[in-house]
């Protein structure tokens, strides 16, 4: 007698049902046609690489979210991320790749966080990077968020917001008011969607900010308007500092090729309020949000980088790119409805033998597959009803039942397992029907 | 000054080139077209599991290989194949799913093995299974060579074989000659291209077998012949052995469909060799030889078992089964050139601009791929000699320079990157040659 364990998941763990899988795999795909007709090649790097070589740059939260163990001699860990492993595919491959390097990675990443609903430890990040050797020029900052518009609207959204900003903006701008901790300033200028301008003036004098500082940080973090608009503004601020004219200008052409290439106006804006990840992003940064469900909070994101691999070579490599995490995307949609899980067959028809036809049966379904007509064959012996309520079940739009007259006339009964109507067929004709 | 790592990947871990992974990816994805099409239904869980769950069967070599760790309190493990996964899956989602529950898996799975040439730590598996609630009907056995069937010849292959035998018949053939130990006899058996019938005479009857019973096992392994002769000569041997006529009958049986479903007499032969694991299948067993390549072995092996969740669950889940070890099938193909890892680019053309027509160029890219072109811009300033040789690096078939003049004709001039002929069309026309 086995001893019978309790088949269950680890916590934190998503698993789907093949109906939602099929929902899943289809925004796969769709992600993965528009990164792949933009000119990204695919690249699949191992889950497991060397703590040593994943650790390069150590510290910080992430590394003690690491699943990281021994086998034998060796110490392993999975990936947190797919920006680590392109640094060192990058490096490693250096001489057979071809530079810009325009990639695409659609893979699991692993992070042993809390678990917490809608966190996931292990999940899927969908990538685009484009490094370049050296430097990579503007346009490129401009061709991530083109891809992500046309990935989106494939995927079916029509009112979501690219909103677009550049770190040097940010630097140059505190610079100029010689502020050092710019990080601190940042954390309290977050709050003023929550406290207020006043608010917000006060806790940042009280942190040693000056009072015309202070003021002009409000008037910063007060500009809106159209791109255009937001653009005008910070021109009219007239700050004399190198890094923040170099991010307006950069944030200028990003703006004037976006819509060159055609991105819809309601779709892209720039807000000066998007920061990212402190000290990994240089230039341009991306979020975006749906505008309908603004709880969902960021489903792309990423920006430009000065330096990809700089724990692995002194070559300089600068890229800019972007990540859609599916896992976490699909399921905040499902939990907003916004999409539905629906039952899906990924056949046309199912063929059902009657008791003793199943050789005709057979022989039908060879010749459907055959003329192109995705079948699967009920095989196993059982009432009418139940025959057909497995094709319900899994949402299989049409039956043909084969029995001794239906082979004997060569002409079949298909059944629209939606409205109920049957009528008979030639093959051909079923055919046709189902093409 | 950061301290610079070597960046390199485990030994054992495969990782391609982006050229490569193209291909890898067009095999992958006839491999899913073909199970989709089949009707089985795509499932996807998690790298890791509990190792309480993962290893319920426990012992044996396969445990050795595992990699397994702790984080937290939780003691996981990394699957090392997609059946386990499986029969967790099924139990644990028993109720939400229909029976019999087809399903497709396509996902990596880890395994701590030696490393040596051909051998991956990290592998795909692309499996399909047919999971009967109690029962299962026989026709599920050939429906599996049938959808391995197409997948191979979609992959390109004409010359292969798929070899199919019954464990029931070895069983009780055995057992016919009161051999108890049929894993001896077996392997004792299994030398016999090697060291030819007299000498597996000898050593069965050192190891005990009556040389009446050694004859008969001889004239056993010696039955050779088509599908139908070996039948025919199974039949001939009268043996009167309850699993041995069951094991052929459902032979008979699973030939006939085969048959019937279209499948080239060429691509599937009745092997009494194939034996597969000697614990898990207790029916039908398959394994799939490349007929030009006999070194490559097995490339798509499987069978019919019992029951799938013995561990999980007391009720009772026979199947059947089969899986393609894709990263092996790969690796093998390239090894032995039968596949040319070759420069194949996923977009149509590359549109480069001369120093000042950045614009214009982003306009042209974003009308052609409105129209369905598949387009990669030329981002960087660099002499127009680099440019094109980065176009042809990547393989991408055309190119167009986009010029003052160019932008003020609206013609533009196409290159065929492969021939070096060009022409000058107006962009409807580019759009007609591309597509």
């Amino acid at each position: 007698m086995t001893e019978i364990v309790k088949p269950s998941t680890l916590p934190g763990f998503m698993e789907l049902l093949p109906q939602d899988q099929i929902l899943f795999n289809e925004m796969l795909d769709t992600i993965r046609k528009n990164y792949e007709k933009h000119g990204f090649l695919p690249i699949n790097t191992p889950a497991i690489e060397k703590s040593e070589v994943l650790l390069a740059k150590g510290g910080g939260d992430t590394e003690k979210q690491i699943y990281r163990f021994q086998k034998g001699e060796t110490d392993m860990s999975l990936r947190f991320d797919l920006t680590v492993p392109l640094a060192r595919y990058t490096v490693e491959h250096f001489h057979e790749l071809s530079f810009p390097f325009r990639r695409y990675h659609i893979g699991k990443v692993y992070r042993g966080e809390k678990a917490q609903k809608g966190r996931f430890r292990e999940f899927y990040q969908c990538d685009i990077d484009i490094i370049g050797n050296g430097k990579l020029d503007i346009v490129n900052d401009a061709e991530i968020p083109v891809v992500i518009y046309h990935t989106f609207k494939d995927l079916g959204f029509d009112n979501f917001t690219i909103r677009i900003n550049n770190r040097k903006i940010l630097n140059g701008f505190y610079s100029s008011l010689d502020i050092e901790d710019t990080v601190q300033v940042l954390r309290t200028v977050d709050k003023v969607d929550k406290i207020g301008n006043a608010s917000v003036k006060k806790e940042l004098m009280e942190n040693g900010v000056s009072e015309e500082s202070a003021e002009k940080i409000i008037n910063f973090i007060s500009i809106k308007g159209s791109s255009e608009e937001i653009l005008e503004s910070l021109s009219d601020l007239n700050i004399e500092n190198e890094v923040f004219n170099e991010g307006l200008n950069e944030l200028k052409t990003v703006v004037e090729y976006i819509e060159a290439f055609g991105v819809d106006k309601k779709n892209f804006a720039v807000d000066l309020k998007i920061a990212r990840g402190l000290d990994y992003y240089t230039g341009t940064v991306y979020e975006t949000t749906l505008d309908d469900y603004p709880k969902v909070g960021s489903v792309c994101s990423g920006g430009r980088y000065e330096n990809l691999a700089s724990f692995y070579t002194d070559m300089k490599l600068p890229g800019v790119g972007i990540s859609i995490g599916l896992s976490r995307l699909f399921y905040q949609l499902n939990e907003a409805k916004i999409i539905k899980s629906q039952k899906k067959s990924l056949v046309d028809v199912m063929v059902i033998p009657m008791e003793e036809q199943m050789l005709d049966a057979i022989k039908l379904v060879s010749e459907l597959r055959e003329k192109g007509v995705k079948v699967v064959l009920y095989t196993e012996k059982a009432k009418m009803g139940k025959k057909f309520k497995y094709a319900d079940n899994l949402d299989i739009p049409y039956t043909i039942v084969v029995g001794e007259q239906e082979v004997k006339d060569q002409k079949f009964s298909l059944k629209n397992m939606q409205t109920g109507e049957q009528e008979e067929f030639s093959i051909d004709e079923i055919v046709e029907k189902l093409k």
